[in-house]
């Protein structure tokens, strides 16, 4: 099967890390760990040209075969991933925008039902991650920590005693742990608190970032929270001091949804149904617009104002109307406004297919 | 049964003229005729004083009783309605704002469903209108002259044998009669058209008015145009100008709304089902945003578009969505924000009632 076909089957069934299960799924999308590492014979990728890219790629890629922690998935170096594919990739959290923006010479494992995933030579030579659905820092990270375990006895990382692993950009060293959740704040944005909390997060050593990560912007409310630093701590202090400060939002969060259904219940309660009255009747609809009548509808779902959609079906609909999922989905190149009919049709069929469920 | 009580029980029956049937219903709601007349031995109204436009209303208002052409209708002097009865009937299209302001000493005549109505004391001492549906300014005509023909038997009115019938302001002298008709241009404002359309048609002697007359705003693109001069034409000349005009600005709007669908179907289609799906499920509606919603589901049946409504469902709602319908309706008053939950709800509910008509 060529990656092209692979990815468009993909593009059907939707990741599991969307189940919109696990513990505050009702705000928190979902966790992710991602684990930073180099080897010590070759230069950082930044500094890497073409040929000694594809020797860091089949000096890597074989490891993914031989351990056992990882299994069932494919790797796929950038060449064989056409534009459509790599966006395609980056909608479903599996690469980065800096990934998609170094060419050739980088590759990407994709391990079963997408939990664990690997890119080579993005700004490291090795970037692991683990995400899976609400709550679950801690479950991600036992599952990066054995799969990094068992890649750092086939390939030796860069390792420094004082320092720790040692990365391309500095703010990676030591752990090259980055803890985030994707969490929806529907609440603190409607009550113009959310800026008040996001710059409290900054002071704690956090940062926050749109649902596409660094430099993206924010949509539907949804937000990436993840910590600023690596070095100095161990990385079950760093995915505590994270799991911490996300209850303390959570809490606010939930102040602020009890605060606005006391005090403005009509005008939430129409906001919802409007959206859902717009997503199951639009026949044009942009991508940023879905995300947005999403995040209401996903609000009303956690205040119990409406019963015709479930957090999967919210979770999933937000990626897999993104750009790259509709013509993956429907396996060809779309301009924009073909795009936006074919997206309004999908929203109209996922909704009407799940009724009151 | 208190005149309260009464126009209660007519806003839960819209009235006939909204049925949309008739000649060119999908764009013409309705044709209304108006006759002005006064009685020679009194003062026209603005220079009345109070008893003077009770012996007014004392010599005209038997002849209600008496005449064979009205029938099983009731007269209601103004003193017997509250101001929130008052912004009932002109929502109706029964009385007119110059009418509500006169306050006390006004009256009017409400015929069997409406079709015959006579306000009292108004600019006038008598203000004759028939309405109804469709395109039938001829068939309004008719009834309005076998009606005028006998009253005037009854009482005798103040005509002029070089001038015609008198009236207070000299723009209904001659004829006394306005012609009008309520026509819905969504294509033509849609295509920026209509400012043209409307130049033109003031150079051909007729006037644009909004949906409740003159000095009110255009909602909903509903457009009332009616002839201006009474003087120097016959009545059938009158109403025949008017017709003709009529037919060329249907001819407009027909190619306004095939242009559309040439140029741009899908942007029209999503209006059409977002309207509907805003109006099905919102929980809180003006009734600004109800006329445009409706207006927008109106075009889309007269194009195909949409089947979940009908001609006369829009137009009925377009009137007892409006404020004092929904108070009268609900026989209590209310503030803005409990009306404008009150509409949400009744339009959901009109809407589930009518399902797949």
């Amino acid at each position: 099967m060529t990656t092209t076909k692979i990815f468009e089957e993909m593009a059907s069934s939707p990741a599991p890390w969307l189940s919109g299960e696990g513990p505050d799924s009702f705000a928190v999308l979902s966790s992710r760990i991602r684990l930073a590492r180099n080897i010590s014979e070759f230069p950082f990728p930044p500094a890497a040209d073409m040929e000694i890219r594809q020797r860091i790629m089949e000096f890597v890629s074989p490891a993914f075969d031989k351990a056992s922690t990882l299994g069932g998935g494919g790797f796929y170096p950038s060449d064989t991933m056409d534009g459509l594919s790599q966006k395609f990739l980056m909608e479903r959290h599996l690469i980065s925008p800096e990934f998609m923006k170094g060419g050739a010479g980088r590759g990407i494992y994709i391990g079963d039902q997408e939990k664990v995933s690997i890119m080579l030579n993005e700004e490291d030579h090795i970037r692991l991650q683990v995400i899976s659905s609400g709550m679950s820092l801690f479950d991600c990270w036992e599952i990066a920590n054995k799969v990094d375990d068992e890649l750092s006895g086939l390939v030796e990382f860069d390792f420094d005693n004082r320092y720790g692993y040692l990365t391309s950009c500095p703010t990676n060293v030591g752990t090259g742990l980055r803890a985030s959740i994707l969490i929806h704040l529907p609440g603190l944005v409607l009550t113009r608190e959310i800026d008040n909390v996001l710059n409290r997060i900054s002071k704690v050593g956090l940062v926050v970032r749109g649902f596409y990560g660094e430099g993206t912007d924010v949509l539907g409310n949804l937000f990436q929270i993840s910590n600023q630093t690596t070095l100095g701590r161990t990385e079950e202090e760093i995915i505590d001091s994270l799991t911490k400060v996300s209850a303390q939002i959570i809490e606010y969060e939930k102040d602020a949804q009890e605060r606005l259904m006391r005090e403005a219940p009509e005008m939430i309660e129409d906001k919802v149904w409007r959206s859902y009255g717009i997503l199951t009747n639009a026949r044009v609809l942009t991508s940023h617009e879905v995300m947005n009548y999403l995040s209401a509808i996903r609000f009303g779902l956690s205040l119990g104002l409406i019963d015709k959609s479930s957090y999967k079906e919210i979770n999933e609909l937000l990626v897999i109307t993104q750009p790259a999922h509709i013509q993956k989905y429907y396996s060809r190149e779309m301009d924009n406004t073909e795009r936006d009919m074919v997206r309004a049709d999908l929203v109209r069929e996922r909704f009407n297919d799940s009724g009151d469920n």
